[in-house]
């Protein structure tokens, strides 16, 4: 224990009668009857000191310059607390410690915010002062749960025989993808490192390498503009293995989660996941990562109202979209038009130029649609729907991508508002067979639905020159609560065919070379069949620890704007240090 | 085991009988008699396979097609090999696998270089086709070494309540320390992160923010000219805690490389390890890590020689500087005099103008040096060397730093050559009391002797403005056969004594809040004392793994220019990222 006796939190019915030396933090002081109460605070919780002058008048009087947040080093005796005056709420709540002797430390300013697990000072003052911010306990806790599951997954993957190996943070910049973080070199003027985005290319290569079993918890970076659930750097567990099928890669994947679950969470969770493929997932979702704790499923009503005599369905099916809705049980007396205009406010943010509704009542579906729409029409939308008396039909017509979006977000806020999500169930699920290919409408070519090292499906290779948006890849997400875990891929490890996926991407064979010879040449050379997958560490303690804001997940992140408030980070550097790396600044002009 | 039965080391007398399915390389084809042999290799291993006609005969004529390095995926039965065909060479040579069916999984070019541990290919060939060099077994057991250290690394400080908590890699630039790697910032025109040399002062904000146990495995980086064993980014085992005193961080340390050496090397270390305080290593073996396996100590001659008639020694003596010899035992005979050139040249790399010597025959001492020492001071030479019959004695006479430098280079290369060192010895040293400040004479000023957050001896304080060369600082290092394996020291906790310490460098006021303003904040709110240790990882597992080479503990290592041979970083970049970084290129013109 090295130089105290408990840790403050393990002071229990235990240990009355033993003489103890507690060193923390004060969180409280209280002056009381000649008494003064002191709870002594460190990371395992709460113990109550009390100086009394019968003890220790010299304590008693060193207690009286105490302040909230200072330091202390206390000796004293453990008693158990009189019977009015325990506290069931503390594990240390039927004790207390009376001081013999006290020990300042180090004092304490007036912290700009208090000590507690409710806070509502701002993020930004909780950044600024992010050591003070730590010493809430749920901010401890969060980081002891971060650290338990990477435990746990070190654990797992060392007894299935993979070595965690580090590959490089100064690599070379790959312009596929998102933007990279660049390292000006000092040595090679003009020339750059960048900041990996991801192991990617190190690990296969690792493979090549007959390592077979690679894992690393692996920093990555990516200079995108931030939204709130992104930072400059995040950690991902990031595997790869060799001659596995992808049936052993989530089955690995599965038994991994099942004992972070187990020794994170304290849960049993039911193994195999279950799965979903991409179709189905968009079809009845209208997202590739649902959240399946709750209902509210899509239903495409396209065929039912083709013909009917509502133009906004019928012109939507004839040019190629989709006439699709929710049922939102019992909730039509819930609903004003007013309400309703709200949710047409919020599906117009993706797009959707409009949300019809109906409300089912005992004489039929009633809504400004309803009169264009024939008996018949009614009858099968009632039907697909299975609405019954006392529900609300929600319907987008629009592009096939467009309704996806608007009524998969719609249904997300819907579970939400109404509150039909568990939030005590963690729900996995394998998102399968996904396309290799997206097609960008505005730049007219293709791009990795994956990344660019995705093996396609062996049975549509022969469509990679014709028709490539419809090959499908060999690659899985895994979905944990609507949000993406992570995912991978089986890997190309054929030459001709990385060559191949190259062409379709728009690559010259000559910028092939240039950027990614190495591989071409490596998959010359034995290359193994060979797949992996990466989880997004930072969402899963998120998840895991039951908290909304990535932040909290990390010691000391940025915020939106890629600034580290504690630290001032970026920051101005001298003119030698740019010198050194042959660099000028050429600043945009103010106003630009 | 996922599609294979057995991994190919795993092979023994054990599976006879058995039918198995394996995958791995081929390491060599032999044809013999109208059968062919194949050793297939795998991470763990070789096994011999047989196609024999008489099994297969299209199994054997696919086996005509394959060469050195293709991928097979093998099923066949095991059997006992004759007689006189076993290989006790080989844990799986009492056996063979008569291959039923075979499949090429990939082919491979002739690489350019054979798998195997022995190999005479330069470094630069195995760095660009590190994918090949990896195959070498004895890479991957340095790679599964760094593994196992680090799985007992991490295992032992989670059963000691250390959370391994990440901190930024995209910091902020201080120009105290080695040069740092900068990182444009996009959305901060003209601003930089700086790449960290070391978590130091995250660290110590975790102990602010109570979090008392720390440690990670992180990456570091230093953009400084490459030496042979320096790489531009490196890892360590970095640890803080609070409220520990220095006996209990070196006892924590000790604990855990015991463990370390118990895991990884099957070896009981004793604790507690030896210590030796700074001015005794400097005095005794001139060097600040001294390699304690073996003798050929440094002994201080200068009161014996102050009034001998030898110049040199006199007037090196009179300047402030010493004399100090080795003596070479036995090495009398052995060193000629054209020997002894080759120690002077190697000695004046060091600064030392001249390596005088004296043989000890059995009438007194002989040389060149003889005739200028008396009697008396010969005798009180011999006695001080011990000088016996047969052997060598080495003087250098010169600065202080010079006299260390020279004799402990010479002693370190003449217990190499003279193979006074046993190789399986593990010797761990702690070096205590360090200086806090060191003085550069060039630019009259003091540097940090470890950095700037190094705690003074509490009595010493008084000294620091007065004398700053003469405070000693709570630090102390490790040592580990004659390398540093990493240092740490208890840490300033008090603002007063830190902006001290920033006065004592150099900085102004302005300065120290400007860069470390933050951190002086801190210190306001209530810090813990704390201290910690940093261990280097790459020399730890090039010790443990007994390579010579800092790079073969590396997955992908950069050369001495820092560069990757293997994906040819760093590279240049495009005019849309530089635009996009604000960045112009100042490149030196040819010729300069």
């Amino acid at each position: 224990m090295f130089g105290r006796s408990y840790f403050c939190g393990e002071v229990t019915e235990n240990t009355v009668g033993e003489t103890v030396t507690l060193k923390g933090w004060v969180q409280k002081r209280r002056d009381l009857g000649g008494l003064i109460f002191v709870d002594l605070r460190d990371r395992t919780g709460i113990v109550q000191i009390v100086f009394n002058p019968d003890v220790s008048k010299e304590a008693l009087e060193t207690a009286e310059r105490v302040r909230n947040e200072y330091v202390l080093d206390i000796k004293g005796k453990v008693v158990a607390r009189a019977e009015g005056t325990i506290n069931e709420n503390l594990k240390t709540g039927k004790v207390e410690v009376l001081a013999e002797e006290i020990s300042i430390i180090n004092e304490a300013k007036t912290p700009p915010f208090t000590i507690a697990d409710r806070t509502d000072v701002s993020e930004d003052i909780r950044l600024k002062y992010r050591y003070l911010d730590m010493r809430r306990p749920v901010m401890f806790e969060t980081f002891k749960m971060r650290h338990t599951t990477t435990k746990a997954i070190r654990d797992f993957l060392d007894s299935e025989g993979f070595l965690d190996v580090e590959t490089p943070i100064l690599t070379k910049s790959t312009p596929e993808g998102a933007r990279d973080y660049l390292v000006p070199s000092r040595v090679h003027p003009g020339e750059f490192y960048a900041l990996p985005q991801s192991p990617q290319i190190f690990k296969q290569l690792m493979m090549v390498g007959g390592f077979e079993r690679y894992y690393q918890i692996a920093r990555c970076f990516r200079d995108e503009d931030l939204r709130a659930d992104r930072q400059p750097e995040f950690t991902q567990v990031d595997i790869e293995t060799s001659f596995l099928s992808q049936e052993d890669i989530l089955s690995l994947t599965e038994s991994m989660m099942q004992k972070v679950m187990k020794e994170v969470k304290g849960l049993d969770v039911e193994l195999p996941f279950k799965r979903m493929r991409y179709d189905e997932a968009m079809s009845r979702f209208g997202s590739d990562k649902p959240d399946i704790r709750f209902g509210l499923e899509l239903v495409d009503l396209s065929e039912a109202v083709k013909n009917s005599g509502f133009k906004v369905f019928t012109a939507a099916v004839a040019g190629g979209g989709q006439v699709k809705a929710i049922n939102v049980k019992g909730a039509a007396a819930n609903y004003s038009r007013k309400d309703i205009d709200g949710l047409t406010e919020f599906v117009s943010v993706y797009g959707a130029k409009g949300l019809a509704w109906l409300k089912a009542e005992e004489d039929g579906l009633k809504g400004p649609i309803a009169k264009f729409l024939s008996e018949e029409v009614q009858q099968s939308v009632t039907s697909l729907l299975n609405a019954e008396t006392g529900d609300l039909l929600l319907f987008v017509a629009d592009k096939k991508s467009v309704v996806a979006d608007a009524l998969g977000a719609l249904r997300l806020k819907l579970g939400k508002d109404l509150q039909l999500i568990d939030q005590n169930t963690f729900s996995f699920l394998w998102i399968t067979d996904w396309p290799l290919l997206e097609y960008a409408e505005d730049e007219g070519r293709y791009y990795a639905a994956h990344h660019p090292f995705t093996m396609p499906v062996r049975e549509d290779l022969h469509l990679l020159e014709m028709d490539p948006g419809s090959v499908r890849a060999q690659a899985y997400d895994l979905v944990l609560n609507g949000y993406e875990l992570g995912g991978g891929s089986l890997r190309i490890f054929e030459r001709d065919i990385q060559e191949k996926m190259f062409k379709v991407l728009g690559f010259t064979k000559e910028e092939a070379v240039s950027q990614f010879g190495f591989l071409l040449e490596a998959f010359e050379y034995g290359t193994p069949p060979h797949g992996g997958i990466a989880l997004g560490l930072d969402r899963m303690v998120m998840l895991l620890a039951g908290r909304t804001n990535l932040r909290d997940t990390i010691a000391f992140p940025k915020t939106a704007s890629a600034s580290c408030l504690l630290t001032d980070a970026p920051g101005e550097v001298s003119q030698q240090q740019l010198d050194e790396l042959h660099l000028d600044l050429k600043l945009p002009k103010s106003g630009e």
